[in-house]
């Protein structure tokens, strides 16, 4: 265990889950590289089309193993019928809310499915909770949130926050993924108590509507380096998003090491491709994993 | 028990109860054949004008013991006035929620009327729950979902999700049973933790506004295996709707099975025809479903 | 006790207390005549005006008394200040919810302000409850429903529930009286689990907006013959509604018992009147029902 | 102890308080002046600058001691603060809810803000709660209340209801102090079980919107006298509302005597004026409780 | 300990913490200066652009050592990430709710993010609670506040309330630090409860739209005079808001302590500048406090 989870504030059993979760598993070096899966609920089976056993997660679970990856991120749902089959080779991340894409967003709020103790229950190293920061609806966010956050330190279940920026107010101040939103929302993260917090990698550029110190020809390493210094002692994984280009992604996930994150949480970016071809990019992600030990 | 049910990850009292379900009623090969009678809270006595001995659940419970059904799905009421003169002789499903047809749809919920205790308390075999995936009010429904998921679980009940889209944003994407819908809600039922989940039968010509990889001309059996891939490990039922051509509604009885479903659950198309042509009907079923042992 | 309350699946605590009121009470044959009181709450002081005297609780529970009524219907506070002096001479039924008429109606909901507990504290022998079918708020409706629903049948206390159609759906489709809303009503009353259903005098002939099957020329006896139909085993009490002229009061009385139903719920028909009178109409109900034991 | 608590169907802890307030204070013959000091948070401090004096709950409370009030009536953070200095020599009356006069007041409710087992704690006599009949928030209020009035039952301790009409539907109908409005309030309270009902004197001659049997030319005694009567074994206290001309408040007072109610509840007439004013004003009012034994 | 606190209501748990607070820190005489932090939540990380140190919850703690706060008030996340490196050195202020400044503020509410009970884990010696006087979701807000102010209570934890005015009715009515407004907060916060309020310094020339006798030309040390005593009894922080220049906060901060408040509560005004500034300005408001022991 390296000074970095000592420092943390954390409860014996959150530091004994985190170091199970960053040093037994993945590049075992206090990185971490995960596979989130909840995209199925998320948008729904059309994310599998383009490589349709991805659908099944039974798929998923071998490919984390396969992949050496620090932890995979599902539902309660599959965690009760696919986990059984690979409890002990790849930590379980169980993510506790989650909604469809299909009704209007104005309002975004992600209801909770599952409870920290069915995460206990199951063996699960980490629960996820995805926090809508800027949502009109924040009074009930904040409140599901406690709720989450209360049992996680009861139970010594570290807490991941899937930090997203939401609703008609972030679209106007630089949208979802602009240096201003990401940075507030790592913030928050850190003042509401998150173990880890998982955000998108920023986007200085995106200027237009933003609070007027971000309004500044900051670079993209910049922008991740002030993003890891607000979640100040708060775990940062960068969210890998959409699929994109190998180079583009490798570039990011370097210089957010560089910023000191933690790790990598790449979802489409690994399964949507070919099974093959997903081994070979974890790869190269790990690459950059080895390179930055905590 | 067949693998099947050994590999659902489910707990004892759950694999105990569908052991009793499929293996000890009807085909007793693994299939199942349900009754529903919810529609009378759904739609009102209106449904039984067509054959007004159906409007007596006495009638309709009796019919499912003679029509060698698995199950009949009541409300709380019933169970309690019933389903005394027919324990033993056929599995009962305490549908746990429910609501009338009078009320404007637009925030489609239905709301709780029973517990899962209750059920326990009735000696049902499983609960029902519909979700009504893409209405607008999905986090209230969600909660409701959670309640009910975890006390099915504490208790060892076999949860059977009615997992229904509604709600515009449903309606501007091809409608309630368009292949893009049922898809989509087969993968939230089995995300959130479902045991079986109950879908309409999928419509892939219905396209108009639907996401983009369900825009192709798809054949109904790719449709509705793809919707029972899409269930991963939560067995499948396909629901009746309203009454039809008997040829038609026993092609999608096959299609279902050779997909890969577990069986029929079928309510206005059994009950909505006189008591003799109704076994008649349940026979033509059921040799469907023995021809697919699972 | 006849067959008839042997056969609803009742507990042993709703057996004692339903043959205490239908067996040990007014005509003890069956049936029953039920005095209303919560008008003062409902629509205001403004109903006694015609009768002063009935303002008062106490000349209210002493006209049950001599009237030979199976139960007065009182909120909890008339229940305390008032049933002491009556205990054990007429059944006392409290009722649960209620409201004023000040405020809009639009999303009728009648709100708790008593607990089934307080029954049972106070020696009632039943509670009530008015479920607002096809309110736009039949998701708060029912949850308060199902609350005290579980607790009358813990603690062995019959419900009876105030069926009443509401709402604008219901104003557009023919009506809170039509025999289409009453039937519905009494069908979700009794599916709900509902020991006694009290509805309104089906009118047959508001056929505006109804739903096909009931856009028929039924006559009043067809009508109120479905209804008592559609309760199935949920034990049927007829409304007086407004204060009405005698002999088409007898007339709809004469036609619910022939149809089945087990009694009468008279408030304003009885008390709006000076006392010897009110005994006087009360007598004639009585030979009604005295024609027809249960 | 007179008849008149012992005929009210009380608890044996709300007849031992009850007869402390009415019997061993004031007048110490069943009636009761009490002086209501909840104006600081319903209107705020701008009800002192008449006598800033008054500003001060020490100056309040002891007011309320040389005065010969039966109680004073105050929030919890002066029952915690003031108290403890008067305890014994004056009833406490903790006023449970209340609000601001900041935000519309549309949707009137008077939210919580302490327990009746806080009332208990601090050693009050009694407790209040505000009651807004006829507003469009009824469901959340009359929720609120039953939490009250249960605790209250359960713990033996008075229950006085502000009942105060409120809402567009009340301005509507004749306004919040017309006859109509105050004789349905006292009503309610009285329905739902308040032990004491505090309302506004009547105003017979606000007649427009009001119901019909309202609409007629009533004396003020005639209303006073309707008003108690429909309040039906609650005890009632006539608020004094504005500041108003002596010789008005003691013919309101004499009347509301006269009408059988047990005492008044008045402050901002009492305490914004200068102390030897307020302590002869208080003598006045004394002089026509003591001419109404109880 | 002062006949102040002895003379407060106080319980012997909150009696100890605020000793501790206010004689065993910052000037050990009864006043207090506190650091506030949780500006990074409710604006966001970019108030540390002027002072990028500031950033860190850990150069916060330290100047609040070297600078002799009498407390710093962070939220949850870093009272357990940072405060056990200080703990004992400076007491601690958990601050119970916040939020975001992302979405639209009409009907403002700081939901909870932590509890009572954690701020006793943690070793804190009072919580602090935004109250939103005056916002239209004052019911929810109340409703929050009395849970936290039983707990306090229960825990014997000083409640510190953050009572600021908002809201469109507060717009039109002078303004959030109008003197009308701030004069109403205090009196809130002292009537529900507050152990202690932290106010803006009133601002009396702003008179446009607020209550009559607030339309008058007082001055500003009339006007926090008069703030001081609304808040009866409950100990008076003035709040520095954003930062301004030091003369015109030292004046502020010397009448406030001659209106006979308890000390100061000052964020921006010290960590926006850089670190030995920083202490030079804390040493300045030390010395107004100096002047004034309690």
């Amino acid at each position: 265990m390296t000074t970095n989870l000592r420092d943390l504030g954390l409860s014996t059993g959150k530091k004994a889950r985190l170091n199970r979760i960053l040093y037994q598993h993945g590049a075992r070096n206090g990185t971490a590289l995960f596979l989130p899966y909840d995209q199925g609920l998320e948008h729904g089976p059309r994310d599998f089309f383009a490589n349709p056993a991805a659908g099944s997660p039974q798929y998923i679970m071998k490919l984390a193993v396969e992949g050496g990856f620090n932890g995979v991120a599902v539902q309660i749902g599959f965690a009760e019928k696919f986990y059984w089959e690979y409890a002990g080779e790849v930590p379980l991340i169980l993510k506790l809310n989650g909604k469809t894409e299909i009704p209007p967003d104005d309002e975004a709020l992600s209801p909770l499915n599952a409870a920290v103790e069915e995460a206990v229950r199951l063996g699960a190293d980490a629960v996820g909770y995805t926090l809508y920061v800027g949502t009109p609806a924040q009074d009930r966010d904040f409140a599901q949130y406690l709720e989450v956050r209360q049992a996680a330190q009861r139970l010594g279940i570290p807490l991941i926050v899937w930090a997203y920026p939401r609703g008609s107010a972030i679209d106007a101040a630089g949208g979802k993924d602009s240096f201003y939103a990401v940075d507030y929302a790592a913030r928050v993260a850190s003042e509401l108590g998150a173990d880890i917090v998982k955000v998108n990698f920023p986007h200085p550029e995106k200027r237009s509507g933003v609070r007027k110190p971000y309004d500044e020809g900051y670079s993209e390493q910049q922008a991740i380096d002030a993003v890891v210094r607000s979640a100040n002692r708060t775990l940062v994984l960068i969210s890998g998003g959409e699929k994109a280009g190998d180079e583009a992604m490798l570039d990011k996930a370097q210089m957010s090491m560089e910023a000191g994150a933690t790790g990598l949480i790449f979802g489409r970016n690994i399964w949507q491709r070919e099974h093959t071809e997903s081994l070979r990019f974890a790869a190269r992600l790990h690459e950059v994993l080895d390179k930055h030990p905590r």
